[in-house]
């Protein structure tokens, strides 16, 4: 359910029926948006009773929503949501482009400064590397924990990257929570919903990689389980999922993109390395993300992909980094978007 | 195995060493190209004995093609294919973007004239219209057949369009051979190998539509039935795959493109109408396939979709069909390409 | 639609509702039944009017089968279709199982013979043997054709064993449909929509393999196009579908197996050898294909699967035949069937 | 690696052999086998050398494991594991079959201590009900939580039938290893390799479900998660897998039961109720399961279905329960089975 309320109502007001929701036993969700503001209204009680609701102060009109996902459509909240980072220009949605690289894994400090620096000049904005590794194998590099965390705090402070790394479990939330910029949840962990409800209790904003299998609902599900708990900035990302095909990794499903963007306000991005598994194609996948709409992407880059610890055959080189940021750049004004390069840190900055 | 003749080698010489080849018992198929003339043996009685053809005038080198795929392969040909039409400036393959469209079945002569003048005045070089319909059911509209060849014919005087029609059997592949410029062989028969061994032995272009669950070394080995019985003028068509997904009716693999491009020779379209079977994702997958590097799209376009025989809700609207070809322009020039809109044709016109 | 006849309706009465349904411009498929017979109405001009149908002598009612598929619905045909073989024991449906097996290919009348000896010798009922051969290269031996074919009319008369073999077109399937006693449809013309009409037309049992990525409701729409032609004897046969898997060359979807009962009343066989594509995987899942209530099973037996021209890591050694006979033996009876080894050919045999 | 220890080695060498790998900064694993026992080494930094192992007292041989999956490997361990349960007679893997069943999630005392008795009295050993509840939605129904595990632990008193029930975070590991007797991982966090990690210290047999996508070697390699921590009671389990397919929730890969038994020594079992999702399907694929060679199966019983909280419509009947439970009965022997029905509870039992 939804109040929707005038677009002169209060704050007093938009408190007042809030209040009321939580005392009918279920939890308000303020949606501020252009023109007003809505309220979403979860619970695991079934549906609240919508009669003494539209009687309230303020209130313009209830509306039941009849979508599997309340907080996370297009239904409860028009506007695109944009995910905004204080103290600096970037951003995740709206016109601009977001772009995050880096390597698969933190290895060295070397290797992660030396990447960033690389990064930086080909105009990203976000920095990713893998702190925490979801490997299939328990003998695999399991990655440098805290250690990378705080290579990639004072790679923000020297680049002004903002940090997107993942998080696998409660103990790791909490640290990439403290450190990092975006908390990524895993394709692993997509449905991995302890993880996502305690993702919710963060006050950073949240990435879900699409699950290898996920089917768009339950993909927009596991972003509801994160808003569910208050947290709205969650950022969607398609990153292939699973089928018969052998020529790449995973099949990237682009099509997902217009058909997210339909149904959902949330940003979408697209990870074209894991997408395909292949250095060659990462290129014409990230120009063909940009083209179907997305808001961006994320990709793959390392300095020495042969001798990477993980997922070398899909990183990009950094010279090829650069040529994708010239191609996007040059696709981004026909989907009505723009590539501003790099990040300004504004005074206040400082997260 | 494959012949490189020397790039100065005769006509004569090329001559001899399709007789000898002959003699041994196999099929030599000569491709010329930019510097020298490749000459490709296949058969099925193993591999024809490399020594003595060495020693014959004018060969370069003989080399063994380790892939199933032969003549299709890049290892064979190395420029890309681009297939000609005589008479006018349409192409496939090359520089010049192809932009097929038109409605799922040619209906009556009104409709396909109607829609017909729509593409053409949005700039397609090609018309597509359904003569003879794979249905899934029995019962359903099965084409107009002959007189839906017919129709199109007239179009192809009237507007210039190429025309683009499936063939189902020897019947149809007949009097499509006959009556259009590209024999289309659709998805449920990509792997009808007696139907692409016949249209191996026309001489009219193939375009192969993608089975819906055919891996990359089966589409290319589609490709090759045809080019194995003499009919190089092979086009590919990625237009969906069948996987766990429900957000679109097929899976649009859009990075089988960068794939094919890598090993093959030959040119690759994509179909974003049955790629996902919804109008709305139609524009921007079209975008996305242009930016992935494809060489055109065929899409579907219908005057009036809601009352369309089959396939009204992937089909586009007139205008949208407009404004795809305006952005598929823009993005053109970032992968090197150009869309020339329209056909000229030529004095010497008449196919 | 479908007309119920009364059950004391007279073959008069019965052909003069068909001559009814001719004049209204739709094709009447009269199916008998234990009880009575009912009469299904197909074309593609939409529904009959049912009006003046039901008021026709020994008409009891009319009624609508909603389902796409109708001659195939166990809405139009209640008890289990049984395909029997004039002058022999052999049946496919009803209590007894049924047992295909013999090679891929036909490689030489020597192994078929061999072959045949041991499958006739483990208690089957049917042979199997390539003749016309769909492989993925136009390179790879395609079959020995009609040869093929002469052989195993040999081999029938020698050991009694009914012939499947696949029919690739119109040519071959003039052929089969003279030659052998079932005609076999491969999962790769599944959609051959012209292939099913023409052998819809031939009066021989028609054994549909499910495609590739063929849903419950396309197989059964395979079957229509046969049925919709006058030809109800149709077997469907499921050999795996295509999916992520690894560990074997198809998934068998032995859950389409009580899936299909429940809607139809066509026999269905499944085929483990080309399901798994690993011969110590066969057995296991012919056991589970009987335990899951199908109607039979056909396999790849070999007698030197190692030096086989195809599918020789899939065929059985002669041991592992009888194992398997005597396995599926056993289990039989907890699902209600049993297994008649082999063939009692009756006086008036020959076909 | 892995160090094969002579036939007559004492538990002193055994001990000695251990403590040397550890030393090595490596570590072992002892698994005992009916001959010998064999020790597995596991570690992430790389292969340790084989060289001094060898020379150590009671050693007779040291063998590379090439495989991805060490413990969990065949390679590592000949014999099947079966995992007993002190204090009864039930046991997973071996020749006896084991049975799970009960409530998808328990809802009420009443209605968890109903069901019990219905698959008590049908000869389950196994009571399967969930208490936590990884729902799509984050309003939908989350489990009882420790009611629910509690409930169950009474249920075993009455009963005798040991608890199975699914963990889905740290916090609830503790709570199911605490009061349950097999502690299950469920498909959406078969790759939560934290959560694996942390069943792997506990020391409760661990039962994992496959992924929805998963391959055989991510399965195994799950099991491998939690088998390096130090527990070795793993029971796998196959759940269907997601294909394109309509006609069932999932698809029930039982082909993965030969090919898993092949390669590993660990028990499996088949979940036919989330398998199929439809009622109508679980008994044939139960059935089938047995006759593949399956340790077992797991299934949903429901005195309500259609009132059920969750998974209704693949909930069996307490009738079909006991139709199914006669039926594997059957088919049990003919695959060296046998199915001891119920559990007897030895004078020392208590867990």
């Amino acid at each position: 359910m939804l109040v929707v309320m005038k677009a002169q109502a209060t704050p007093e007001e938009i408190q007042a029926v809030c209040d009321h929701i939580v005392q009918l036993g279920f939890r308000p969700h303020p949606l501020p948006g252009a023109q007003r503001t809505a309220i979403g209204i979860t619970g695991n009680q079934g549906e609240a009773n919508r009669g003494n609701l539209e009687s309230l102060s303020g209130v313009a009109e209830v509306i039941r929503v009849s979508k599997a996902y309340k907080l996370a459509s297009r239904d409860v909240k028009e506007e695109d949501t944009v995910v905004r980072f204080a103290g600096s220009n970037a951003s995740i949605g709206g016109r601009d482009l977001a772009v995050i690289a880096g390597p698969c894994s933190i290895e060295t400090r070397e290797q992660a400064f030396a990447i960033a620096a690389e990064v930086a000049a080909g105009g990203a904005q976000f920095f990713r590397g893998g702190a925490y590794k979801p490997r299939t194998s328990p003998y695999a590099f399991q990655g440098l924990g805290l250690e990378a965390l705080k290579i990639m705090a004072e790679i923000r402070e020297k680049f002004g990257l903002r940090i997107v790394t993942e998080a696998l479990d409660s103990e790791s939330l909490e640290l990439v929570a403290e450190w990092a910029d975006v908390i990524q949840i895993g394709a692993r962990n997509m449905q991995n919903f302890s993880l996502l409800k305690k993702a919710g209790k963060q006050r950073k904003p949240v990435l879900i990689k699409r699950g290898m299998s996920a089917t768009l609902e339950e993909f927009l599900m596991a972003a509801e389980y994160v808003m569910s708990e208050g947290n709205y900035e969650v950022i969607l990302c398609e990153r292939g999922v699973r089928t018969f095909t052998d020529h790449t990794r995973n099949t990237l499903d682009l099509s997902i993109v217009p058909a997210l963007r339909h149904v959902s306000h949330l940003p979408i991005l697209v990870d074209p390395s894991h997408g395909t598994g292949r250095r060659d194609s990462v290129l014409p996948m990230a120009r063909a993300a940009v083209a179907a709409g997305a808001d961006g992407v994320i990709v793959e880059v390392h300095n020495h992909p042969e001798s990477a610890l993980s997922d070398g055959p899909q990183s990009l080189y950094p010279a090829q980094f650069a040529t994708m940021m010239t191609e996007i750049e040059k696709i981004a004004p026909v989907v009505g978007r723009h590539l501003t390069r790099g990040v300004s840190v504004s005074a206040a900055a400082g997260q």
